[in-house]
């Protein structure tokens, strides 16, 4: 299995967490998405535990919350103790309701409105991760209205050489984020920010990409980003206190993604970034990493209904499920791979059927995955899950075709509970005059 | 300007149906989408007067609501006389809110569940267009619980040769949706269905494709059909009253898109349906169009605020609005086209400014357009329109990063009207536990 949590129990049951998912399926309807709450507690403590050990106390995990945000994951983030990255002002809202402290919160995107950055000041968000100018003015303007000096990070954009950063993982040069290295707007920006009243500058934030089985692109990212950090020490005079590195390590989506040692590699990040400091006369600053996809997708699977099973004599076979792209779009936009089973039928002789697991929209690109095998007798009725549906499935989830988005159930040691309800067709029209 | 009903006035600001949109902007707020009622009317009425005079007052739009779904929609849909497709227990129930008679809805979808089915009939649903043996059953089951005997049409694959159907744009055999002519598998289904107690077979659906700016594959969907028809009509000794066409003409998404009349495309595909019929000697079925996107496309335009623009030297250029793939994915779906203007800078000089246009969501996908032109003094503030998102915008809006998704504002001779109300913060959060 691609995660521990996923088992089959006696009854030849797919089993997530240790609980029957036919039973779930039975006992909240589908399409249903269920959550692992050990599995994402387990994931924090990884890296938290990793972090700290290779770069002190002072290290911290942000979940980064566009990966799956609602108010049980803020309320997991805020008991665990790690921070949380927001996107906009619904995500920190969702925080605050939850009861996340705000200045546990660092607020991100490529473009922050004047009504995010003036909502976010006054619930006293503890830092902003800048991208640009224009809004570094506008959150000096409303923190001075505010009588207020607004931590910061500034997003950097990390590569160099425009005809190799094709190749290199790293932010590109050409990125509607941050500000870049080589162009001179990094250091720019940094000028402009140290010379800003009330603004307090921390550090530097860089993205190095996300879904990576090793720390090759950690070490470029902190490797550009420590000689940034460098340089602007000694053309400015400014040392950066803080060091947000981004992203997170990969998820398995089918058999064929490696497994990887989360710990392990933050130890060689951690040992890398010490020794780089060293070489350079740094003092090590406070590093984040903002995990997302890896707390949170191998803790999440999807349920739904077989409902029609065609086959295409010479041609292809389909089973359609009773979701699709209006719950996991990701497909449809990217190709993405996932594993499915048949959750009732696991023990079946004669998993054997070549078909499309299609969704149940209007529309030919509704696909969940192409080349899928699963038992030849699949039928209408049976109980289809997706695995590693954790991140960027409920998140992304829309009312396509009026599909109601289905309910997120969590899973904690053989109890079950709603995190989110399901929607209702009231709901769906609740704004409609 | 792609359509007539985008205009610009004496202030160098944009209109849209006679109405400013930076006023509209600042009225209700952006992210806004804007849709004109008129249009929509307009659109409507061109195709049942077209479809009425070519092929006799049998004949019937029917607007495909998946397009755009909410309930002022179907009450102009009620207005004008047309019937609807509806996909989905939530678009019928909507359908039903709004007023609209349900006997005037036919249900599609490759994937019904027993759910909708019941829910479908106890409502008086006019017709299921029926994709597959295991709905058919169902159907035939409920109806006969509830002592009814239920309309269907059943949909027909019409793609024919396996080695050319990849060029057709006809349905391919090889879909998701329908039962093929070739493989046997379509006139199997008709004597299942011919066979059902509570069945009332009244004909055949066909989905040829859409966006077509000539009536080519109109030609070669009927042609196989009214064949199909014929055949089985030897075969079975069943003759078809209905023949649904689906499909719908082009939009045009930017100054590069073809007009195209569709009266007089409408014109010559009656034409080409009687004497198809007079040659098979059929009478003429009653006929069926299904128009969604043509109805709607270029009634809709998107108003969003601008925010960071980031100028890279030696690389590109980016506009950020405070909206993205949250409110249209469809560039990341798809790569869809758009046309967008700065709505505030109609006539400035100086329309030099090479640029994508992105979204505000974490995601370097989370583009609207690749290489626009803007007015070189584009800024943060600027009101940016982006045109022909009348269908699949609202419609495929997601909360992705939790970003509230806009109102739909109607406009009518100068007047304006609220037709969805803005998503709040609280809405968001609404289903969270």
């Amino acid at each position: 299995m691609i995660c521990e949590n996923i088992t089959v129990n006696e009854k030849g049951n797919l089993c997530f967490a240790g609980m029957d998912v036919t039973k779930l399926a039975a006992k909240y309807g589908t399409p249903l998405y269920l959550m692992d709450e050990n599995r994402i507690r387990q994931r924090i403590r990884t890296y938290k535990n990793a972090l700290t050990k290779a770069l002190g106390e002072e290290a911290k995990v942000l979940y980064a919350s566009k990966a799956a945000s609602f108010c049980q994951m803020y309320r997991i983030c805020k008991e665990e103790g790690i921070g949380v990255d927001v996107v906009s002002l619904g995500e920190l809202y969702t925080a605050i309701k939850a009861g996340f402290n705000p200045a546990e919160a660092y607020f991100h995107s490529n473009n922050k409105t004047d009504e995010d950055i003036d909502f976010a000041i006054e619930k006293g968000i503890g830092y902003f991760v800048v991208d640009n100018e224009e809004e570094l003015f506008v959150i000096d303007k409303i923190a001075g209205e505010k009588g207020k000096r607004q931590n910061i990070l500034l997003r950097i954009t990390p590569g160099i050489d425009p005809h190799t950063y094709e190749a290199v993982a790293t932010g590109k040069v050409d990125s509607k984020f941050g500000s870049a290295i080589e162009t001179g707007q990094a250091e720019q920006i940094t000028k402009t920010a140290l010379g800003l009243k009330n603004i307090n500058l921390c550090g530097f934030h860089t993205h190095i990409g996300s879904q990576m089985f090793d720390s090759e692109v950690f070490f470029d990212g902190a490797k550009i980003m420590l000689e940034f950090i460098s340089h602007i020490k000694n053309s400015l005079g400014y040392t950066a206190k803080e060091l947000d590195l981004g992203g997170g390590y990969g998820v398995r989506y089918t058999e064929n993604d490696p497994t990887i040692d989360i710990a392990a590699n933050i130890e060689a990040v951690g040992k890398y970034i010490r020794n780089k400091c060293n070489e350079l006369g740094l003092e090590v600053p406070s590093i984040r990493m903002e995990p997302g996809r890896s707390i949170v997708a191998d803790a999440g699977m999807t349920i739904y209904t077989v409902g029609t099973v065609k086959r295409i004599p010479g041609y292809k076979n389909y089973v359609s499920v009773d979701g699709g792209m209006s719950d996991n779009p990701r497909f449809a936009l990217y190709g993405s791979e996932y594993t499915i089973y048949i959750a009732n039928k696991m023990n079946d002789k004669g998993q054997t059927f070549n078909c499309s697991v299609v969704g149940r929209c209007c529309e030919s690109g509704d696909i969940i995955q192409e080349n899928v095998t699963l038992p030849s007798s699949v039928c209408r009725g049976d109980i289809a899950a997706v695995l590693t549906t954790g991140a960027y499935n409920y998140s992304m989830a829309s009312n396509y075709n009026r599909i109601a988005r289905p309910p997120v159930v969590m899973l904690n040691n053989g109890e079950d509970y709603v995190a989110v309800k399901r929607e209702s067709l009231e709901d769906i029209i609740r704004n409609d005059i």
